[in-house]
């Protein structure tokens, strides 16, 4: 592992010096790489997922390692839109001119080595490789060990491309060790690695946080709410909570408890609670909500605290705006939570006061998202507070630094 | 230390709501606080000095630690030069209308608590306060032990600040004991703290590095250089090299080396080992560089990794641009970095290339510093790469979170 670093540490000197071009020239490399190569990765990916099989992972682990053509597709597709993307690295920002005659501005200069752990999803090798790369930053990738012989294959083809354009192969490694002590060493080579991003479970990312000596851009569990107020469209109310809910069970952003004020749950809560069943959604609510959601079980305190990832719902009536961003506040992730209002001043306080990493107005929660938000990519929803909050694109997987523009001034 | 958190937790709540003006009330009544309790703050100070010549303390500690009526009347001015520059929360950037409909915009908030960890240097507990106030953070306070009398005697006036506008006073809380234990729990308690801010000694925050849980905006050292090309206008380097070095001694920008390209050699050095030696600077060069200066020393390999705070420099002489930046990358600390050069490509280099949290073009490294900036204030200047880089004011105590704003948008 320290060799990887020295050696992702002299790369990353390179990738920053690197222009737009010659980074999307190894970009698209890759890419074709990856077509070109499609066989040989699907056999990588088959050994893999045969022994995933014998080994008895469950269905959907195994759904998530198994490739297909069309998904290697997407891969190399995702991969030159990486290399479409603006390059955020040089731009100047802030330019002021100080009285001193000195011009002070800020750079966007890559971060440098960011080690990526994550679970056996072999598409984010290729993925995460091609921000990093695309962002000026060498990068050390460490995927689950069940898909170790995929992301073997689709490292070869990254190297490949590098190379074709004349960057340091090292500039993307692949641990090819499924030891655990790799994963103890990457998150505490300080001086080699300048900041780590976890993909996966909870439980994993709690873990790495505790034991990483490197800053990281971790993303935890996202509990997120809908805020019904007194003074919102019922229609739209309904359609929000309805989407936020439903259009997908699976994803960070969706919904976990809806909250309405009082005198709006009337009006709305009877219909969301006939979508909700005949969606087969489970209700969890507080007895206020429970006499106007025929078939809703009494919610318990913790499951307030629940990203549930999954058909069920909390459901409970609120006061007003305050017990409302109280109850955020206390049972909340800071991931995403939304109003719905056409009281304008509300939306401001609720916007301003609600310490999330994506505060929203009169739309669905389910937009927190890196392609929604127009980044083109992202890395990972960061809920964390500093650097990068909220979806992570090619701009979290940069730094800022002074540059000082002179005609030879001293300080006196 | 529990108890402070979950006050200071509470208290954040509060100051990130208030408004400009509430924070700049708070701020006002602060000053004049400390402007109608100087006698007590200076008898409270007396009283720590007294104890730290008893307990041998050095003149330096001494002198750092101790108050006039001018220094307090400047502690007062501080907090009201705070109250005047513009809040930057709740500004709104990087607004975009998404296809859907939705807009995308990134909204500056509080970051929350802070924790900041000081030596026995009274002012900046006034100074430290008043800027986490006006970011709407809440802050506790640890200071040396050895100005504890003091720092109560300040801290009583900003609760008063605080109380008057309506504030709750657990927003800014200084720690009343001189127990090691306590600084332990500070930077441990993850759930109260969001950010830690260590001023001090290199040892002190090598030290809470390795033991805190908590993200830090941290400041190493310095170790500073000034590259003279060959492109140079040899008047504006001698006076670079001069001032870099000589305008003060004991500051973190202050320059440690000077690389000079050998075609410069011959025309500056003997102009500048003049200046050096009439100021006092003792000079540790390399073989090339001394045969130019009379009176140098050989520098040794460890030299060239000092932060001298003294006066004290290193002085080699290089082959070009590449030599220059491969020393810097090696020896320096990512602090602040200076070329001196009329070619504008080998200018734009170094900038890009160099990789410390400030680069400079034709000025002394001297600049490098909140005020010459413009940032109005500083808590610090950060050498780490993430959050906050450089000069450390207002902005860098605050973070972004997205707000989207809607009409009603669901996801399709």
């Amino acid at each position: 592992m320290l060799e990887m670093g020295q050696a992702a540490r002299a790369a990353s000197r390179e990738l920053a010096r690197a222009g737009t071009e010659l980074k999307n020239q190894a970009l698209n490399a890759m890419a074709a790489a990856i077509r070109q190569q499609q066989s040989r990765i699907l056999s990588a990916n088959a050994a893999d997922v045969a022994a995933a099989k014998k080994g008895a992972s469950d269905a959907a682990f195994v759904d998530r390692l198994t490739l297909t053509p069309k998904l290697v597709e997407q891969m190399a597709a995702g991969v030159e839109q990486v290399a479409a993307l603006a390059d955020p690295v040089g731009a100047l920002s802030e330019r002021v001119k100080r009285p001193t005659g000195i011009e002070v501005a800020k750079m966007r200069v890559p971060i440098g080595v960011i080690g990526i752990i994550y679970e056996s999803r072999p598409n984010v090798t290729a993925d995460a490789a091609a921000l990093c790369v695309k962002a000026g930053n060498a990068c050390i990738l460490r995927g689950g060990s069940e898909a170790l012989e995929s992301n073997r294959a689709i490292a070869a083809c990254i190297r490949e491309g590098l190379t074709k354009a004349g960057l340091p192969a090292a500039a993307v490694q692949l641990v090819g060790t499924t030891d655990r002590a790799a994963v103890g060493e990457l998150i505490t080579m300080r001086e080699y690695v300048d900041i780590i991003v976890p993909r996966g479970g909870k439980e994993l990312i709690e873990r790495l946080s505790r034991e990483s000596r490197i800053p990281m851009i971790k993303h935890l569990d996202g509990v997120c709410h809908v805020y019904i107020d007194a003074a919102a469209d019922p229609e739209m109310a309904v359609r929000i909570a309805d989407n936020a809910k439903t259009q997908r069970y699976g994803t960070c952003n969706t919904m976990e408890t809806l909250l309405v004020a009082e005198p709006m749950a009337g009006k709305v809560l009877p219909r969301i609670g006939e979508i909700y069943k005949a969606k087969g959604v489970e209700m969890r609510a507080d007895d206020a909500a429970r006499k106007l959601l025929p078939g809703a079980k009494p919610a318990a305190e913790k499951d307030y605290y629940t990203e549930w990832l999954a058909p069920v719902v909390c459901v409970r009536v609120v006061r007003d705006l305050d017990e409302a961003i109280e109850h955020i506040g206390k049972y909340g992730s800071q991931h995403t939570d939304a109003i719905v209002t056409n009281d304008r001043a509300r939306a401001e306080r609720f916007l301003r006061e609600v310490d999330s990493s994506s505060v929203m107005w009169n739309a669905s929660t389910r937009f927190a998202d890196g392609y929604e938000y127009g980044l083109g990519a992202e890395i990972g929803i960061s809920t964390d507070k500093l650097h990068a909050r909220g979806p992570v694109g090619l701009e979290g997987l940069t730094t800022q630094k002074y540059v000082v523009l002179g005609h030879g001034e001293i300080r006196t």
